[in-house]
């Protein structure tokens, strides 16, 4: 299922388009500094002017070709935020698959201990727009193009892997509705509904009203179309608005893929505004990508994707969200196999699409756009990164489901 | 379902039974501060000479008879530990249903902030050895008038309401297979094997081995003795040995009510020993009563039931247990009603063999687990106290159920 990245996992001969100069004794300690640092994986190296480090651990799955000094010292100065950026711009390149390079990369990562300092600072209201609209606001016309019907921008649910992305992200939906036990006339609060799908779902299908939020100007605007459209804006209503600034009350609350932009210094606070619209019967749900221990975001993802953005534990959120204002745990589902087999097909149809994409956007976001998809899968299938859901009440309501047999 | 502790709801006419002094103004004012402590719960109250303190709150659900000035200034000074203390030694008696009487106490106590202070100390090998021996070796003739065939004493499953006490054992048995996807082969270390019935479950219905470690003489007695007598002793090894001494190597870490035991400060003892045990592939299951918010034991039940007990909330098990050792959480389930169920059908049977446990222990005693079990629903059907299952993995493994599907 795997695509080569470049037409051919050959590097090719390094005629052309190398550098006059000639490596030093230092550039080839250096670039043997790198693959030390990532000593168990099959990884072959090769700087500017052809000088080749073979891999050490049996056939490489990949080759790097290091195209100057700058990116070379970058990368083994700070290699979590300079690889991206040296690959973004092109001073690297990869010759294989990038994803199973991205995956042996993790794995070597994991075993060796990695010191993170953990500092956040608080995503404010005005902060909060910034990053989201940093991401989410690069135009509808481009997540459309390799993102499923729906715009799900979130982990989708494959019941078994053959299912496309279109059933998965219904399936994925369906899920969730049936996870909250959704009843007709209930009312839904979602926060974070990105382009609306699953408030839409849920008014369709399970007959709730929702009122959802999003600090996206293009997300709701889209939304509230599709309302329009669906002769659905009785039943559904999209509220351009900080999740901080939820009022009213709720049955259900909801929020898929939306913590990870929250930021652990504003948990208490998302915690608050839950048990504040909850009624005392009301459920939650929530949907997020977490860690198993924490560690912060690769600070190349947090640069040129996700700014703001952290991947929290089950641990953190349960501390901060659902422990202070005793919120019951019903149950916890680890996802993160499905987020893989999702960004499988998200890459698959961006670089379907790679002609379309490079009309709208520079070789450098191409770039850029391509290994985060990457990485990202990388991440769920080593394990790296999880999805969780979490189906939670309040501490003393009985209206919980009796078992998961639904 | 539920029983008449007592032959009927009304209490006696004061004559006979009453101490011939009179409360004084203090002794009527100490009163109302009980009452008034659970100001939401319609409780009646009436002191040794037949002073009333009727309920604020409509009909009342159950009359406390305060014998003596002693309990009733126990009781006001103290009432966590105090009441249970009073009740089980008569000198407070109960005239209604003890778990509704207890279940509105848990939902007035809700609306009240405890202040509560937390320390315990860490359960050394003697203490652990001390404690479990307290509460699980009081004979296991005891232990069988009341629980069900195979022994279980944790929360059983009941797919539906109506599943007899025999049949929830078996399929909380079964459950935790099913979770663990158990194949025949697989080597299993169970940690705090009770009588041993899943053990033997594991191995006769899932064809694994097991290793199953205890540190109570008389269950581990019983265990190896079924496991001679159903010709199982090639398969399951009973060990009677502390959790901290488990060695060798295993598919399967399997867990189901020894946590409550361990306590807070041996936590990370105890992910160490997983981490040690756990194949790369391998998977765990933890079950355990716990909590929405950390809150320590009752007094009472830690004094005279299980000391050095302690219901941890999942935060606290994920930051001591799994977090440190990278163990990934796949799965949470909360089964609070069903212990309030199970609970409802222990009782059921220890009042109907009363006669048989009164022949065995004095009026205390019988009294003192009265209290311990009827609270003990009273904590689950309120949703003061949870029940967790946990499955988890090497956070690096692929070898994790795809979907909760089987």
């Amino acid at each position: 299922m795997r695509r080569e990245y470049r037409s051919a996992s050959v590097v090719p001969a390094f005629s052309g388009e190398i550098a006059p100069q000639a490596s030093t004794r230092v550039d080839r300690w250096a670039v043997g500094r790198i693959q030390q640092s990532l000593a168990s994986a099959p990884l072959r190296f090769v700087l500017w002017d052809g000088f080749e480090l073979p891999s050490k651990t049996g056939a490489p799955v990949a080759t790097f070709l290091i195209r100057n000094r700058r990116a070379l010292f970058g990368w083994l100065w700070d290699p979590a935020l300079n690889f991206g950026e040296a690959y973004m711009s092109g001073a690297v390149e990869v010759y294989g698959d990038l994803v199973t390079m991205l995956e042996e990369v993790y794995r070597a990562s994991d075993s060796t201990p990695r010191p993170w300092w953990l500092w956040q600072k608080s995503n404010d209201l005005h902060a909060a727009r910034e990053n989201v609209h940093h991401h989410y606001d690069l135009g509808n016309e481009f997540y459309r193009i390799w993102l499923d019907r729906e715009m799900n921008y979130t982990c989708a649910y494959f019941p078994t892997r053959d299912y496309t992305l279109e059933d998965a992200q219904i399936a994925k939906m369906d899920l969730v509705c049936r996870k909250l036990r959704l009843k007709p006339g209930e009312r839904v609060i979602e926060a974070g509904c990105g382009w609306g799908s699953l408030a839409l779902f849920m008014a369709k299908r399970y007959g709730v009203s929702v009122r959802a939020f999003n600090i996206s100007p293009e997300q709701i605007a889209y939304a509230r179309q599709r309302a329009t459209e669906e002769d659905l804006t009785d039943r559904v209503d999209f509220i351009e608005d900080d999740y901080r600034n939820i009022d009213g009350e709720c049955d259900v609350f909801v929020s898929v893929g939306m913590l990870e932009h929250v930021g652990l210094a504003d948990y208490r606070t998302l915690g608050g505004v839950i048990a504040r619209v909850l009624t005392d019967r009301g459920r939650g749900f929530l949907h997020f990508i977490g860690r198993n221990k924490p560690a912060p975001l690769n600070p190349w993802i947090r640069k040129r994707i996700f700014p703001g953005a952290y991947p929290p534990t089950l641990r953190e959120v349960f501390e901060r969200v659902l422990e202070p204002q005793n919120l019951a745990v019903l149950d916890v589902e680890n996802l993160r196999l499905h987020y893989g087999k999702t960004l499988e097909h998200w890459q698959q149809r961006f670089n379907d699409a790679l002609p379309r994409v490079a009309s709208m956007f520079d070789e450098m976001f191409v770039r850029a756009w391509q290994l985060y998809l990457a990485g990202s899968q990388a991440a769920f299938t080593t394990g790296s990164m999880q999805l969780f859901q979490v189906v939670f009440a309040r501490g003393a309501s009985n209206a919980i489901p009796w078992t998961r047999a639904d």
